[in-house]
């Protein structure tokens, strides 16, 4: 399936901000209703594959971008074979284990090329990707987090818990989180990007480490809020253990408020199955000024998103929603 | 320069036989004057990234393999730019040390298609190779080696020691080189392209670890002898230290008979330069049953071969002592 929302012939600009499984299910998405898909994703993952190579070699973590490459391979042998290969692990109990191919892949271009925009389009160009995929930031960032019972012994005190892997993995609740350096500069090519966009994708994803960090890296927010593009909102299914336990739709929308306070939102797009209180969302949604479109979304076999679900809901909601006439 | 010897349209089938640095000097020279190459490349090395990838992973060394594939890259800037890829190496001190990114991406193919003819095939596609790269078997072998004097304190005494990378640097003299397991099976893409060929190239290379081991795979050896192609053995351009201090060119000749006692050699290719007593090596040549070919095939800035050069030597060979008629 390869359509293209709007006039026939024309194809709207969407960049999708993210990372890990989440950014993947919206470029799966995307990808079936658009030319010109950018992805632009975190860099503040330090668990892993990823977690080691930037400690070992100094770099950003490629493991985000690698995911977000192969969800956008060519649809034929040559673009499925490649995408297998960069999404292999060695499984061998020594150095190289749990060491994803793509990843090394990445740093190595990096390493020859000296440019992570560049190298990250020659590995899209091996892939025969349909869309670019760019790092939020060509800086390494750390994230911290505010956590309210981190320790179960002080379930009241409030601790700042630094690093992703830590903070996807406390028992406590994350309150907001930063980004170290705190003022990251934004890769020239994502700011672009959001700026000559018509639509604009946030979520779903691991809502503080993947959904969040966007917000915090302050070019790409005044990216967001000077752009002319429409911005949709995609909630998760389900909350997430750890990061966001017990959280209802509406908090996830406070959430963003929190952490991006004067960005404006135009549609939060949920599963219809996954919204007890219609209206409060409706009301969070109001003051973010947008509006709630609710979808079946989710995939029959488990809390994941329906690539061709989404897509018909983007599609849909690119039409409904869209500025008037041609794409530009 | 891209020229057929042979009648106008034309290409002879060349196998290049070897590995590591020799086996890319000749196949940068035979890639200017065929079409039709194959590299049939040793796999008993067990030092460097190629030896901590087959302890940790059981797999074939892919050293030899990577740098056979990036002598032959597409001569555009994506074939050159991936070829660059695969010769990185991490220098990292760390875990991943040492490692030549193209091994790495040769085991994941070969982990994921469980075909290591195939997988070849796949990163040779990814380079615009100019030709096929295969294993000479589809087993790790090890290479042995009856030394005399490996221990300095016993001169005379005839040790055998183990592994190539320990053979390569031994202080005693190389009498004789074997492999483990014995009687490897060949890999058949690779006896086919020795039956099929016009011309057999083997050499240059380190004659006990790059050359030599060919003829001790049974079916390989059979093929060389079965072949209507002719073959050609070209010498290194000086002894190297280790392997072959102080042997003469003839001397190199007298190694090969006693590792293939009954194979024949067509033409002998020495550079002019490096022949001190011509007779010597014509007599050698003859009992091979062969003649010798001198000509300026090293490069004016060491000892190693100049591609253009030795590719015109090698084209005047194949037109002056080639069969009648067209290629097959």
């Amino acid at each position: 399936m390869r359509r293209s929302a709007g006039r026939s012939g024309a194809t709207p600009k969407v960049v999708a901000l993210g990372g890990g499984h989440g950014l993947s299910a919206s470029l799966s998405a995307l990808r079936r209703i658009t030319q010109e898909l950018t992805a632009v994703v975190t860099v503040a993952d330090d668990g892993g594959s990823s977690g080691r190579l930037r400690e070992e070699m100094g770099v950003l973590p490629p493991g985000d971008l690698r995911q977000a490459l192969a969800a956008l391979c060519g649809d034929d042998e040559w673009g499925r074979t490649w995408a297998r290969v960069i999404q292999h692990r060695f499984a061998s109990g020594g150095d190289l284990h749990g060491h994803a191919v793509g990843n090394l892949l990445i740093v190595a271009l990096w390493e020859q090329l000296g440019d992570p925009v560049a190298a990250l389009e020659w590995v899209g160009r091996l892939l025969g990707a349909h869309g670019r995929v760019l790092p939020m930031s060509a800086v390494p960032l750390e994230l911290t987090a505010s956590v309210r019972g981190h320790d179960p012994a002080a379930p009241d005190e409030i601790t700042t818990v630094r690093g992703q892997a830590t903070v996807a993995l406390t028992p406590g609740e994350v309150q907001e989180v930063q980004l170290v350096p705190s003022d990251p500069p934004a890769v020239p090519e994502a700011v672009q990007a959001v700026l000559d966009a018509d639509w604009v994708v946030l979520g779903p994803g691991s809502w503080f480490s993947s959904v969040m960090p966007h917000l915090l890296v302050p070019d790409l927010v005044c990216a967001l809020m000077e752009t002319r593009a429409r911005k949709v909102l995609t909630l998760n299914l389900a909350p997430q253990p750890g990061e966001t336990d017990g959280f209802s739709p509406q908090r996830h929308l406070e959430v963003l408020a929190r952490h991006a306070p004067k960005l404006t939102i135009d549609v939060v797009l949920a599963d219809e199955a996954a919204v007890p209180d219609r209206e409060s969302l409706a009301e969070a949604a109001e003051r973010l000024s947008g509006t709630v479109e609710l979808a079946r979304v989710a995939a029959p076999d488990g809390p994941r998103h329906d690539p061709e679900q989404l897509a018909a809901a983007y599609d849909r909601i690119f039409r409904m929603h869209g500025r008037i006439g041609p794409w530009r």
